[in-house]
């Protein structure tokens, strides 16, 4: 048994700091009126999140060419605790709030990601 | 006009490297009988892909919880040649030959990134 578990220690892929990873979907639909506003809100509370949070490891948002309103954000988060220290940081709750009449539709889709560890050059 | 220009170069947040990116929203429902032979095949390619192209800058696919024949890809190339080069790769023809009869659907989403040259820690 000893053994198997260093097998499996050492032939992993996955490691276990990439196990506890929280990987996310947010896709959301702005009100076409207030999309610049929204976009200027959401770049800020992004920047400032990667920038002072160790344990936000990307939020790459992406608004759709043909449907401008349309924004998807891949969130990853280095774990739970990490996921809740951002939702109680003064920079998410300025941007939730400041956003709040301007989000049609919010869907939290929550997934796998097929390569854990997976970076951006 | 030439201060204007050295001006724009220098205070720009995006780089005209950024700006050449190709961002887009692969979204996939894949047949549930051919799910794990779709995912082996889909992870081969990825791993390939990053490893010897420079100008495949991420691909991060995802799989939904909740629906996980539901996969998304968050690709990134350097520009269109990069692109280019990457669709006439042996890899990605051996994936779309291999993965043909297993796709239900397939959307390519084009996009803008919010913040270019966002990466994941």
């Amino acid at each position: 048994m000893f053994l198997i578990t260093i097998f499996s220690v050492v032939f992993s892929n996955v490691s276990a700091q990439e196990k506890k990873q929280i990987v996310r979907l947010a896709k959301l639909v702005i009100d076409s009126a207030r999309l610049e506003d929204y976009k200027a809100l959401l770049k800020e509370g992004i920047e400032t999140a990667v920038k002072v949070e160790p344990g936000v490891l990307t939020l790459y948002a992406v608004s759709e060419i043909n449907h401008p309103t349309h924004i998807t954000i891949l969130e990853i988060y280095a774990d739970a605790d990490a996921y809740k220290s951002h939702i109680q940081s003064p920079h998410f709750i300025k941007y939730k709030t400041g956003t709040k009449d301007m989000i049609k539709s919010l869907e939290l889709v929550e997934t796998n990601p097929l390569v854990p560890g997976m970076k951006i050059k």
